[in-house]
Parts: C-alpha cells; structure tokens; sequence
C-alpha cells in the first residue's frame, strides 16, 4: 500500500501521528501511538514473545533506559557509534553527507567509509547542498548519535539514553546467568525504547529518534555452535538467502547453508529459520521475505556476520531486523571496561561466551504489518477497505456492537463487552451509527471479529458472529462465545468450522 | 516484610537489581527487572489494563518519551517542578531540604515551603549536614528535576525526558477524542517510564530517577460531576478515607462522601472506588488501604483535590496512587502554550474540559505486592517461603518439572511446555535438582501451579498438578489441562473443585 495511503490511514484513525504535534516546530523522528495503534503495537511485542522468546525458553528482563557514561566508553558506542555529516557553507543546513551522496549516486554508500573517501565521492560526484542547491558543500565531520543526559544535583554524573536496548543484557548477563540456573546457550531478551540523535529522521516509523526495538542475545560457547541439537528440526527448512556473492535471493535448506558454510553455523542457520518462520506466522508471504548479506563495509563496528531481514513494502525493501554474530565484542569490552570478569565456567572450561543476536525493529515491524495487511476489495457496487491482521496482532480481538440503544438492548451488549473482559478478550464496544458503517469502521483496524446484539438476544440468549475477511455471519450462544472466541483468537478453529 | 528480606530474595532471584551494577560509581535510583521480575512487573500492568482501563471502557495511548521545551513551559514543569536543596560548604554535599529537616523534626515538611521558610526552619531546629555533621549549611536553593535532552545535529532542539507520562495525554487528547468518536467523559491511560532528576533516590524501587507509571486522566464536563449513571455501581461500597480533619481513617460509603461533600462530586467517588477495588483485586486486604486527603501545602502545583492512595508496609505507609483533580490546568496551559484550541463542544456548550487524575506507580505497586505477598510458613519441620501471588501476577502460571531426565520423559515434558505454549500460557520449565527443590524455587517466586510429568504419563496421559499455597495435588489428563489452566488462571476454578 503507497506510503500515503498507510499515513492517511494512520492520522484518520490515530494509529500513529507526531508527538507533540500541537505544538509547532517539535522536532521530527518521535512518534505517538493512539488507541488502535497502541494496541496494535503492544500485540507484536506479545506474538514475539509468546512464538520466540517462550517457544525457545529465553529469558526476558527489563532495563532501566539511561546507563552511565562508562558503559558506553567501553561498548565502543563513544567512538564509533557515528553518522557522517556535512554542513552547507551558504545556507548553513546540516546533512548526512553518505544519504546525499546515495540520493546523487543512487547507490549504497558503506557504513565504514572514512571522511576523506566521502569528501572525494562528494567532489568526483559533483555533490550539491540539497537544500539551497550551492556547490559549497564543507568538510565531511563526525557526528555522535549518542543523547546525553546529566544526573545528579551538579549535573556529574554524565550519562546517555541507550542506542539498543542489547546494552542491559550485556551488563546484566552475569546476574541473570547466575540466577536463571541455566547453561549456555542461553538467550536474554528485551523490549523497550532506544533513543539515537538521527540528523535526518524520516519515513514516519522507518528512521525515528525513538525507536522500539525488540531484542534478543544469545550467548553461547563458541566451540559448540554446531553442536546444537534442535537444529535437526529446521534442517529442511528453506531460508531466502541473498548472497554478496550474486546480489540473488536464493533458497537455501538450513542443512546446506550450514554445509557449504554459508552461515557460521548450525546455531546461527537455526535461529534465522526461527526469525523467517515468526515473520511468515505475523502474515507476511514467504516472497516478500529475504536475508540480506552484508560485507565487511556495510557491518556496525560489533559484528563479524550479519544478515539484514529485509521485507518487500511499497516503498521497496525495508530491513526489519540485524542478525549479528556479535562474537565476544560486547562481553570483553566490558569485562575491560567494569573490571569483572563476565567469563563462564562449563564443564571444566574458562571461556568468553560468543553472542548471535536478533535485533528487530518494533515500529518497522508495525509499519510492514500495516502495509501488508492493508487491503481494498470489491463487493458489488461498493469498496471496502480492511486490515487483514492476523487474530493476534488485530487490535481488538473482537467488537460488541447493541443493534440499537433502546429496550434493554445496550444494557445487554454491555453486559457481554463485560463478560468477555472478565476472560481477558481485548474487546471494542461502539454504539453510534449504523451497523453497516459500524462493521467498516471496525474493518478498517482489523477487528476480526463483530458481535451484534439484537432483539433475538433478549429472547434467546443468541448473537451473530462475523468475521473480517469473508464477512461470514454465524448465530451463537452467548454462553457458548468465551470457548469459542478463546480458540478463534488462538487459531485453533475458524468461523466455518462453527 | 522487613526491606532487607524483600532486597535478598530480589538479588538472589534476580528479580530486580541496580541497573549497570557490574560498574562501580554507577549513579543511583536505575532499577533492572530480570526474568522472574520483568514477567511480574508486565503482568501488574497489564491487570490494571484489563481489570481498571478496559474494564472502564478507557483508551490507551503510547506516546513518545522525550518531549519539546515549549511542552514543559505551558505544563510548568520547568517553573515549579523543583526540589528545595542544600549545600554544606564545609563537605560540600548536597541534600535536599526539606528531607535533613524532617529527619531532625520527624515531621512532614509541605511541598509548597518557599526558600526561606526552610532556611529558618533550618536554623530554628539547627539542622546540621547529614554528612560532615557540620553546621555550615548554606542558603537553601531550588533545584528543577527535569533531565534535558538535546536533539538535532547542533542539538540547538532543546527538550526533556517527561517528568510524568500524562503530558502525551494532554497533547494528544484532541485527537484522541477526534478519531475515537467518544463524548465525555473520556479516560485515556498510558503505562510508561518517566525520569526525575532526584538528589537523593532511596528505598530501591521507591524513590527512583527513572519509574514506571501507569496514569488515567479522565476528561470530563465540570457541570456533570454529578451526572454520572455509574455511580449507583459503588454508592453502597466503603473507602478508607483518612480525612484533613481527623487524621485518622474512617470507611465511608460512596454516597456519603458525595452527600457530606466530602470528595467534588460523584465522578470522583466513583473512580476512587474503583482503584481501592483493583488494589483490593491485586491482594491487599482492605485493612492496609487508605486514601489519604492532602492540604492545599502538600499538593502538586496543577491540584484542586488529591488523595494519595496509600498501602501499609513494612516501610510503613507507602504511597502507590496520586489522585488528583487538576481541574483545566493542563488543557488550559497547552491551549496558550500550542495556540490550539482544546476546548470541546457537546451539547451545544463550549467548555475546557476538566481532569481528574489517577496516578499509579508501578514499580511502587511491585513492591507492594512483594512487601504483602512475602510468606514463610512451617511444615513439620521444615519451612518454606513463598510469595502469595494472585495467579495472574505471578510472573508464571505454571511450571512444568519432568521427574527425571531419561525415559523419555523429559521429551514428554517439552511437549507439554509446547502445548501450554501454544495456548499462550505463561510456563516455566525446569528439569534441574529435585523435586522438592525446584517445587521450594518455584513457590518462592509465585508460580501457582506446577505440572510434573513422570512415568505414569508415559503411560496413561495424566500429570501431576500441584496448587501453591495448599501443596495440594491432583492428577489430571494432558488433554484437560489447557481448559483447565485457563479457567485456574482467570479464578474461574480453583484447584479444589477439579
């Protein structure tokens, strides 16, 4: 769906729109979620959790948002956690000097190119300010995405908001070793907010200052990486593998991208089949998934392998989530920089535990879902609009509409919108209009489910069922519907099989 | 339970500890929640969601953390979000006022005291510094605990880490109750951290520099305070009112204290009523509750009325809940502030809707309900502790132990945490030690039920389940558990009527 149609959509209905947007000239790249879209957002978190995190009995923690100074020193992200950046020296604008070099050149410009190679591509390409369109484009600088903040009384105690939320698994991963009474492999995960000072935030929840990310280490001994048991249950399994070698998306059965040493190994093959099968169960077809490799140029400064997860939208191939092979990085560099020692001891050996991570972005994933899911059809001579969401990921899984307000028929609808809270169902409950703009309304969010009260109710305990997609109608029992509603919401039957 | 019992199990289980605690120096007042505290510290939020915000019928937004400059000076918080401070310019440690009085008078100094109100106080009970024990204190001054944030490439966009998670509310209400076609009154929730610059952050999860709070402000028409239909579900109910006038805490029925003009009006009776119920819900008895009513020196600086809602602990009486009717203060203020108008129409009238508030900390709440849940019990001999959890607190619901690891049977076990997967039943799996250790680990965090699948399930499909609390055990089929778990999880069954 046209990037226009999703933004529409989200301001009509508040799924998402600016913070602070009263007010004017707050800065771009924060976002708010409204009623819908909260939920929405809430319910990918809560799939991820239920259908990875728990599946493969990882751990979740949670971990405060602003960390000392010294964390960042030692996590490398005070160096290297950088964007290149140019000044106009006629209209004064600051830009990302690789984006507008990629805007003139249509290409990728490296991550790790220095700033005289990006002063050379600038002059070769006769690069100019895309603001006031001068050609007196400055130097190529530095830039630290990194956002300060100063506790204490005397402001002394130098600190930053977090740029991943992976750095308090790290800090936290000898405590909850320890705790959690687990041997390796053992992953940690997270979801929360991390915070980057991005120059040119932009494409709504695509390139934000406040992002959402959903993270999950796993630690593991790095002599064992193919020694690793549940692998036999993806080994059939087929990954959309693009390769650096021809830029094609292949598919590559999990047991031959481990043979032919594609990936590192059977743990990292493992947990990519993981990631393809999670996004392939939020809805997105097969086709539009692949794994991107990177090269050396285009790695973060952490990691060793990376494959980007990329997903086909309309506005091209976004990548969803970072799988890096993060090695012993992190864990030494703040073994250096706390002076503990964050080794392990298994089975009579001292080793650094290696770490495979699955950095996903939460917002992405709540833009993709949205464009994927987003759906006009024909009925006769009329179009309707829908989100076609999985169950799971709707924002309600389903709506109690009172055919109309007057004999006892509201109260009775209420009396079941409270009933079907008392089982933890997200329900919606609306009144106003006809049932006919009710059903679009509700439609266009997702609800997979409609429940109407009507006058059969009062007379025999009865509602109608509806469901989204097929706009199928069933009459049920309202004693029946907590049973019911508990498996349609699971997956475990459909309207048709009622 | 005394603090230093409630701090032991939380580091030795990992339920929460000081964030980047591996670092020395780190500052104070960051808390990290690890596996067993993180599912706990989700599950009180999202059982105010279900059983206060839904329940309600109110929204909930997600809004962005950091927030621009113009924000806070239309909300005030740049004014009068302070703390009195102290410096002693012998040691020259920093303190805040208000807080080395009291602890020399033992008394409570109000939030409204200006600067040289303290400095007499001060030097009428010769306050010293609590560190050097000199007398050499300086002038008190005040101290704002907003954390500044710069955005941009020159970082020239001055904003702050919200100090309260309601100011996405109030800037988002005239969207919010746009895109919702509701009429007022209108409750909108958020669940969320915000970050106070505290000099002197204690008690862990009590006085923190960054908290999680789960607000409601709910917008209504000030000329229908008293037109509230849903009034009639509580008139008979009692609060625990500790009255200005008295000091001491007496039950009023709703319906009294709206007569005798106690509280404004029935909408905040109504509401008050409903948190004293979901705390009730939580599991603590009504004896350890009180609303606490607040004089015109002790309120926040945007409050008409507030009651701090307050639960007994071993600490003594802990405020969890700020109760604040805060009139148009904020809609008002950011109507000037944006240049928009907030105002609404219904009914043919233009008005600035009115707010009242209810403010609850979450990390308070989780420490609450460890202080309450926190039992040790003899059994013969022996002793256990356990946590009293309500089920859906209880950071699991269940736990699935296999007897022994051979036979199959630790398979069986896996199985079944797939199945109980599958039905997005929050389950813990341990196959390490004995029985009775891992039931005594289990107990000490809360889960209610444990499954333990043994040879006899290899031969008929049944288990073991074993209810905390009663230690009691049934047997029971495979196939009836998920039924079965659901309705355990909901109170919709207890052990004892299977």
């Amino acid at each position: 769906m046209p990037k226009e149609e999703i933004i529409n959509l989200a301001l009509r209905r508040g799924l998402f729109y600016p913070a602070a947007e009263i007010y004017p000239n707050s800065p771009s790249g924060f976002w708010d979620f409204g009623p819908d879209g909260e939920t929405i957002r809430r319910k990918i978190v809560e799939f991820w959790r239920n259908e990875l995190v728990e599946k493969e009995h990882f751990v979740e923690i949670y971990g405060a948002q602003i960390l000392p100074e010294a964390v960042f020193k030692a996590s490398g992200h005070l160096d290297s956690f950088n964007d290149p950046i140019v000044q106009c020296n006629k209209c004064k604008s600051l830009n990302r000097a690789d984006k507008i070099i990629a805007d003139v050149t249509k290409g990728i410009v490296p991550e790790s190119m220095s700033t005289p190679e990006l002063d050379s591509l600038i002059k070769k390409h006769n690069v100019k300010c895309p603001k006031c369109k001068s050609d007196q484009l400055d130097k190529v600088k530095t830039f630290n995405m990194m956002m300060k903040v100063n506790i204490g009384a005397t402001g002394d105690l130098t600190s930053y908001l977090r740029p991943e939320t992976c750095q308090s698994i790290f800090l936290d991963f000898a405590r909850v070793y320890k705790t959690s009474r687990q041997t390796l492999p053992l992953g940690i995960a997270q979801a929360g907010a991390s915070f980057r000072n991005e120059i040119a935030p932009r494409n709504t929840l695509l390139r934000e200052r406040e992002l959402g990310q959903m993270e999950i280490e796993i630690f593991f001994d790095p002599d064992k990486i193919n020694d690793f048991e549940k692998f036999d249950d993806v080994k059939d399994y087929k990954l959309n593998l693009m390769l650096l070698k021809d830029g094609k998306v292949s598919k590559v059965k999990c047991s031959d991208a481990v043979k032919k040493k594609i990936v590192s190994g059977k743990l990292v093959a493992y947990y990519l089949a993981r990631v393809q099968q999670l996004y392939e169960r939020y809805g997105i077809p097969t086709e539009k998934i692949r794994f991107r490799e990177l090269d050396d140029d285009e790695r973060a400064f952490y990691a060793k392998e990376t494959w980007d997860f990329e997903i086909e939208t309309d506005l091209g191939w976004i990548e969803l989530i970072a799988n890096n092979y993060r090695t012993d990085y992190d864990l030494k560099g703040h073994s250096a920089g706390s002076k503990q020692d964050l080794s392990v001891v298994e089975n009579g050996k001292k080793f650094m535990p290696h770490v495979f991570e699955i950095s996903a972005g939460i917002d992405r994933t709540f833009y993709v879902l949205l464009d994927n899911a987003f759906k006009k059809e024909k009925r006769g001579p009329e179009e309707r609009s829908f989100l076609d969401l999985n169950p799971r990921i709707a924002p309600y899984l389903v709506a109690v509409f009172p055919l109309v307000k007057k004999d006892g028929i509201k109260e009775k609808a209420e009396e079941l919108y409270q009933l079907l809270n008392s089982y933890e169902f997200d329900s919606y409950y609306d009144e106003k209009g006809s049932i006919g703009k009710r059903y679009a309304r509700v439609d266009e969010i997702g609800v997979p489910y409609v429940i109407t009260v009507d006058y059969d109710t009062m007379k025999d305990g009865t509602v109608t069922l509806r469901e989204r997609n097929s706009m199928e109608q069933k009459r049920v029992k309202i004693d029946t519907l907590p049973e019911l509603l508990w498996k349609l919401h699971l997956g475990k039957t459909t309207i048709k099989e009622i």
